[in-house]
């Protein structure tokens, strides 16, 4: 092994390498660590170190690694078993959302496991408070939640359920930081996590305006890409006010606040294209409509678009002091 | 005059030209427009022109020009009067965002300008079914809403007032389109129009969610740069749900909605930091604190990464048909 590949510890074990595990796996891969990929599946062994291996020339490309891939790949363990667990210091679950699929997996994981490992789970849509009581000792749980690509973005949310120590959060914030993130810690379980969560509610205006006829979806996106996407990865939601003036914001809060949309549910439009079969760009019909072709662009368009975004955003580096421990 | 500098029409009067009249009027000229640019303040003229310059020496920067800067100075007339604006076919005022002041100035363009002009403004903060009223034909006003730097990025919204007309929409359209824009139309005049609204509803759960502890701003912040600002650009909105797939967005959605925040005012936390005589980068106090030298790299950063952003974001072309006219 190439003496410029420093290997980190601790050994970390990722549970489930479909699309987010196997780029959590490369990830953490190409920050040094040994990790133990286990297929919970049968049969999905090799297909998920193939995706392993794409993600990590992905990692190549964004120039994230500085040995030769081979030596990363000398890093990784992938198993159908769960017993190559059990040096690990952290395991991540990383399987689909599913609260009685994850209880099972929990199971093992926690028998193969040491006791003092830290557990965690990158779900988005179940509360770490519910997840952590499927084990014994739920001070030692936390969410950790990547973004796609998991190597490609700074963005690492720590997510603390009802029973996680500070110890817990102190462990993975360093590790998170190790890595090249600039990890923001969640003090309280809340539904859909922080980012998420501001994105619906973007969604439910939208949803809303859309609905009522007053934009066009297309337009819609427009407005996002060409503005808020103008300012958003050099500045963030704060820094904005500050930048454009506080007194300004004061003013459109008071005007505006109420008459946003306060829907608890989808819209019928939304409903309707749901009821028509739509799923998205995986089986070509969603708001858009894809050809096979398109959907292949738009996922390439993707790979690229967040590998110019990542290096771009490394030409203005975080201001912000990190200073985003649970203090409070 | 050079001939690689292609004249277009209409003229084009700007009143108002602070930040945002100067960056606009740069936008036009750099098109190829002759603008009449008018400060209704005395003394505004020459400090006005000021702007005016660097404004034009950044489109320079953004490779915008094809002829030197001086040539397209040609293009330009400053003025303290309102009669340069007897051969405009648009004029828009850009002036502060106070009723009173724009009836005020509404009056002397229209004793100046040729009756079949289209008058419109950029305000965001004042709605344009009210303005219209100002004028003697409120068919032929409208809302141009543009981004700040006006001719660095391609957003343009345009705002229907309850009486504009079809033509002036499709006149304006039209238009954007020969300045570069991807404009929008919003087919309703609805408080914040679109850009902004969306991201009233973002500060509006953010806002709560620090009030309740739940995430620092900083670390919002932080979310929102890496993880939005990862696919903004690219995606839009809509794009960005075909993307992910829609079914696990109706999950998320029914489950969420009903918790986001629907409240009306601003929290007590900002309100404090309101009272406190925060205003922002520009008095060095806001969320953030801000030395003279901070303040000034923040606005320098902004427009490099503006500069940055168009053109990354010109490697994606829109893959949207421009069909956003009014057609309902």
């Amino acid at each position: 092994m190439s003496d410029i590949l420093r290997i980190r510890n601790p050994v970390i074990g990722i549970v489930g390498i479909g699309l987010m595990g196997s780029s959590i796996t490369a990830s953490l891969l190409a920050a040094g660590h040994r990790v133990k990929a286990i297929a919970p599946l049968p049969g999905e062994e090799e297909p998920g170190l193939d995706r392993i291996i794409r993600q990590l020339r992905l990692c190549e490309d964004f120039d994230l690694l500085n040995a030769p891939l081979k030596e990363y790949l000398g890093l990784l363990t992938v198993s159908n078993d769960y017993y190559p667990l059990g040096d690990c210091g952290l395991v991540v679950e990383c399987i689909v959302e599913d609260i009685e699929i994850k209880e099972t997996i929990f199971k093992k994981i926690v028998e193969f496991t040491p006791a003092n490992a830290i557990l965690a789970s990158n779900t988005s849509a179940i509360p770490i408070s519910i997840l952590q009581q499927m084990i014994p000792d739920p001070q030692r749980f936390i969410g950790i939640h990547w973004a796609e690509p998991a190597f490609g973005t700074r963005f690492l949310e720590i997510i603390c359920g009802r029973e996680t120590n500070e110890q817990t959060v102190d462990s993975i914030f360093n590790l998170a930081i190790s890595w090249g993130k600039e990890p923001t810690v969640l003090k309280k379980d809340i539904r859909g996590f922080i980012t998420n969560r501001l994105m619906y509610a973007v969604y439910r205006e939208i949803l809303h305006l859309v609905e009522k006829n007053v934009i066009g979806f297309e337009d819609a996106d427009k407005c996002f890409r060409y503005d808020a996407g103008s300012w958003m990865t050099l500045m963030g939601i704060f820094r904005r006010m500050d930048y454009d003036g506080l007194d300004d914001y004061n003013t459109a809060f008071r005007n505006i606040f109420p008459h946003l949309s306060n829907e608890e549910g989808i819209s019928p439009q939304m409903q309707k294209i749901m009821d028509s079969g739509a799923g998205g760009i995986q089986n070509g019909r969603g708001f858009y409509t894809y050809t096979q072709r398109e959907a292949e662009r738009w996922l390439q368009s993707f790979e690229a678009f967040n590998k110019d975004i990542f290096h771009l955003a490394a030409n203005y580096p975080e201001e912000i002091p990190i200073t985003s421990k649970v203090t409070s």
